[in-house]
């Protein structure tokens, strides 16, 4: 399982019981946040996603309606009693405010944060199963993308193969990785004879809040689904670039540029109420998009 | 109209579709927030309560169960276009942690806040139709309790008599504050011919969050509205010493102590997910009690 669940999809302020930006991507058994406007907490409870699931939490830049929920969220954890250590990433600047909610509410942590302040691109989660890398999109603050990575050995075991062929159960792993099996006799079993190709790793990449920035696209080349903001419809063009966010048909044409094998856009704008616009317009560029709606799982 | 509109009446943590502590008082014209739990501005919009009305905010505390929401609520004041004063009250610290969350945000409030720091016990507020006071509880942090006083002038004018003396309306007004009229010729008319005793002042204490304390009794004697935190039940008398709150039967015992009016209990721990055994508990104590139940108005 490789997806995403949309927590919040609005721009700024809520509007019209629309929620501002947080997701949770789901990878194997882990879980990452990614964002966390107001009210995470309050989603997260009502989707029923189990919060102990997550480890790592990624924030993208310090506009409230991207981290304001953050801190609920983290006293939550300690008063339900979490004790596993959390990774969290952001800009510098949030671990200072943190340390001063925490400190003036006089509670102590029942478990470790591991503040990680996003400085420069590149990898900054390289777990078993997946990783993750950020890269710098560009917004009217220091804002920062993601590129989540699953992680496939090389190659899939043929399990009867591998039977037939009397190779120990404590090699399988060593076959995922490729290697051939030399029996006690000395006689090579090639590697090919008992495995098969595995499935291609997948990608998704996270892309707010940004002005149309061509400059990500060889970080997100080839990705299996690509969320990227789109604040305004097309008319909006002038007021997307004035305030540093996209409108449908940049997003789109993001995704057609570099090759994205499906589109999800959100960070819609209070002065729209119906969202039915966002799609038309959209698919008119990159056909395989969908909005993202609180509460869907969009599989990667 | 002078009524308290709950918001959010969860302790610590939201449970059970439960919010964290925040309400509205009404006076007048006026609107006075009281407490800011995550999410306030998520309430505010589901029960369709305008917060351009709302001028002055109260912090009780430093635990983010209760000014979590505070920050969202009033960044998106700004981005909805405020331009009137805000007043707000608070301990000391809060400033510091709200400007540093405005500083990184790097958005220009459209509206002034001034930042009142509760230091002392008194008068904090003093308009024309109603003043506000805080007073010390007594919780694991510094905590304040507030009280909301009605303002009336002495006198009601009785309309019919006054133009049947020929009283200008212009006067209309030193008649309310118990003033006699004296005509042209110099004939004394008394004040008691064209007025009536006007109705008493009403008030409205809150009190959250508390061990049961019963210094604060002089202090909210005979209010018509008490809310008063009930934390627990009664068999948990222990656990709400050990963590500075209140059962029921304490809550209620105040109410009875001080001769309030009413009482109106709040700040459920998440341990509950039922509320009816708060009531039944209370009521025990202190007949004229009801839960604060989020989206209900309770008339002071």
């Amino acid at each position: 399982m490789f997806a995403v669940t949309i927590l919040g999809n609005n721009s700024a302020t809520p509007a019209y019981g629309r929620f501002p930006t947080a997701q949770v991507v789901t990878i194997h058994e882990h879980q990452i946040l990614i964002d966390c406007g107001e009210a995470a907490q309050m989603q997260l409870a009502k989707y029923k996603i189990r919060r102990r699931k997550i480890n790592h939490i990624l924030i993208s830049h310090l506009h409230g309606d991207h981290y304001y929920g953050l801190i609920g969220l983290l006293t939550s954890m300690g008063l339900l009693g979490r004790d596993t250590d959390l990774h969290l990433y952001a800009p510098a600047e949030l671990e200072k405010i943190i340390e001063a909610q925490f400190a003036v509410s006089n509670i102590t942590m029942t478990y470790k944060i591991h503040f990680h302040a996003l400085e420069k691109e590149g990898l900054i989660v390289d777990e078993n199963k997946f990783s993750i890398s950020c890269f710098k999109v560009k917004h009217s603050i220091a804002c920062w993308g993601f590129l989540i990575e699953e992680k496939k050995p090389p190659r899939k075991l043929d399990k009867e193969k591998a039977l037939a062929y009397n190779i120990p159960a404590a090699y399988y792993n060593a076959l995922k990785e490729g290697n051939d099996y030399t029996t006690k006799e000395g006689d090579v079993i090639k590697n090919e004879l008992v495995t098969l190709p595995n499935t291609p790793v997948k990608k998704y990449a996270y892309c707010a809040d940004t002005i149309f920035f061509e400059e990500i696209i060889p970080t997100i080349k080839n990705v299996h689904l690509l969320y990227h903001e789109a604040t305004y419809l097309k008319d909006l063009k002038e007021k997307a670039t004035q305030y540093f966010h996209s409108t449908t048909e940049q997003a789109a044409t993001i995704a057609k540029l570099s090759n994205a094998k499906k589109l999800l856009i959100g960070h819609f704008s209070s002065r729209y109420e119906k969202l039915d616009e966002f799609l038309t317009e959209a698919k008119a560029v990159f056909n395989n998009t969908d909005l993202a709606i609180e509460g869907v799982t969009y599989i990667v």
